[in-house]
Parts: structure tokens; sequence; C-alpha cells
């Protein structure tokens, strides 16, 4: 039985890099087990017995029990580690916030996660762009909707929700991420754009960065 | 300014019927508006301007505010309406019920709701069967991870969490219901189909049901 924090993640795994990011913010100690997936080792039996979706993120909390699927572990950081916050207090704010993560979470990021780019290049081998045109539609689609809705609140700040780091910008900045290395960046979002540079000037977010684990 | 909760939905669609649940196991009352989402309705302007992503559901509070995405909008529920509580008290085991709806929410559903399936058929025209294949394999790979995650728990119970429903079943229900009009059914996956037909006997998720929306 271990007393840390165990997050089995991926260098580049995007649900990863949100749970670190999410730890960074809460300045909890944790360590991390790297898969590479692109050598699927989230296909090992081993990972199996922790994840049987076999996808990362997953964490192992001190007491032995695994978490999975990364806003249910954000969500347990933020119960067990209320401060610094990552939600607001009020329940439609919070609202507010959870819908901006899940807009990355459901409406982005699954249509385009590994397992479906795969797909959608197999199933089409005679266009070298099928898998590039797949992520550009869905990716804009919801990029667009960020925007909106973060151009056009009074609660949008120098991040997603107020002038302090918090879940939503959890869930943007590795999209952007993705977007910066698969797509073609965020230029056309100049909120999204601006929100991501400015979490991008935090040790935490930096810390949490794909880049800074290269070695 | 009214003073009820609107939820903007739409009988055919999963993510509606998920928050109609949690509003039936809640007992708040609320008024549907219904979108023909075959007709398009949930793309009229009057509804972007409700939800700029023109998707179902939203859910306008008695203040005014609107809210969006099926798993915010029930944890909102859920912090404004406590009991009967939909998720347990101990951090780990909320995580366990939020992992299980995540399942359904972010790597069953999005790969395979209306949009997705309209593209997959549009870019197959000499396939008719290309939306159904399509359909199977996110699907199964989804519900084996949910029948591999509620069979091997001491947790799970009459319920996904237990005796009692909570917002697992709140995901876990429809999604049944559209493996069950769109595809083989969920015979083969045991834990998951009894757990479907124990909701299907409790008055709230009979009232939720499209079913008894259909006039």
């Amino acid at each position: 039985m271990t007393r840390e924090l165990v997050l089995y993640g991926a260098v580049r795994s995007s649900a990863a890099w949100r749970a670190r990011i999410a730890l960074e913010l809460k300045g909890v100690s944790y360590r991390e087990i790297f898969h590479d997936l692109n050598k699927g080792e989230q296909n090992a039996d081993s990972y199996k017995r922790v994840n049987p979706q076999q996808l990362v993120p997953s964490l192992r909390t001190p007491g032995g029990a695994v978490l999975r699927q990364s806003l249910a572990i954000i969500e347990y950081l933020e119960e067990t580690n209320p401060e610094p916050a990552l939600l607001p207090k009020d329940p439609e704010q919070r609202a507010r916030v959870r819908a901006l993560a899940m807009i990355v979470a459901c409406d982005i990021h699954p249509v385009n996660n590994l397992r479906v780019r795969n797909h959608v290049r197999d199933a089409h081998p005679d266009d070298p762009r099928a898998m590039a045109k797949w992520i550009e539609k869905w990716s804009a689609a919801g990029f667009d909707a960020l925007e909106a809705l973060l151009a056009n609140s009074p609660f949008t700040g120098r991040f997603c929700h107020g002038d302090t780091p918090g879940l939503a910008d959890c869930f943007l900045v590795p999209q952007v991420g993705n977007a910066r290395s698969m797509g073609n960046g965020v230029a056309a979002w100049p909120v999204v754009e601006r929100i991501a540079n400015a979490c991008a000037q935090l040790p935490a977010f930096r810390r949490a960065d794909p880049a800074s684990l290269v070695k």
C-alpha cells in the first residue's frame, strides 16, 4: 500500500495532461507512470487490471483505490484538496465551469482521440487528408462553442472563469495543445487563444506541459 | 423571469433523457420544451441564443441562467436539491459513480450521436451498413468497460452504485435505450442489462422514458 498519489498517464495523452494540470495547481505530491500510447503500452494486461478501458489517465489514491476518467479524477482532487479551489462556490457558476470542461471532454476530444483517429485513417486508405479533415471538423465545432461562451460571458476573466485558473482551464489547455500539434492552431478563436496563453505563463501549467516531460 | 426550471430537450436525445431522469428522481417541478432533432429544430436561431452549441439539453434556472451539458446540469441539480442524493458521500465512491457516467458521456455517446452518425453515413455512400458498424464498434467498447467495472465491484448493487438509483444510472439507461433502438441491444452485458431493467421498474425512470413522451 502506497501513501502517495500515482497517476497512470502518458506524455501525449491530453486527458492525462488535464489531470496533471490539476495536480500541479493543487500542489499535491504525486508520481506519474508514463505509458507510450504509440507503442500500445496502455494495452498491456498489467494496465488492463488497473483500467479495463485501457485508457489513461487513472489515479491510484493513497488508500489504494483506482479512479478513472479525467473529470472524475479532478472532481476527486477538488473534494479532497479544496484549496486552491478549481470550481467557484455558486452552483450556477460551477455548472458554467463544468460545461466548458465538458465541451472539451465530450464534444471535441472523444471524436478526435487516438483510437478514433486511427479508425478514420484506416477506413480511408485512399485519402491521406481524411484524418486531418476529421479532426478539423469536430475541433472547429467545439472551439466555436467555447469561444461563444467565453466571449459573451461576464464571468470570463484572465482565465475561463475569473482571474484564477480552474477546472475549465485544465481541459482547455491540452485541447489547444492538440490543435497546435495536430491541426491549424487556435488563432481563429481569440479568447480561447488568449486564455491558453495566460495559462502558459503559470509554473503549474508549465510543469504539466508535455514539453516539460520529454527528456 | 420565470420561477420554474425549464429543460430544453428532445424526445429522442439521450443526453436530454439523462437530465429528465435526474429531474424525475429529484422530484422537482420542471417544464420541457421539446425540439425535433430530425427536423433540425435545435439549429434555429432562437435556440442558438440559448445554447451556441445548438445541442440539447440546456436548463434554464428559476433565476434565468442557462446551464448546458447534461453532466453539469445534473451536478447542479444535485447541489441545489441534495435529496434524494444521486452521488454517494465518500470522495472515492463519488469518483467511481462519475467515471461510470463519463464512460457513457465521453466514450460511447459522443462518437455515436446524431451529428457524427450522419457524417459517417454521408462519408460512406456505398456502404449501407457503415453507420451501424460504426455504432456497434464504439458502443461495444464502452459497454465492455462498463460491464467490467460493474461486475467486479463490491459497490455495485441493484443499481450502478448500491441499492438506490443515482447519477450513473441516469447515464446508463438512455445509452441502453439507444443500443436497443439502434443496435443489437445489451444482452452481451448482463450486469448492464440487469441494472437497466431494475431502473425500468421505477416510476421516475418510466416518466422520463421517451416512450412516455410520444403522444
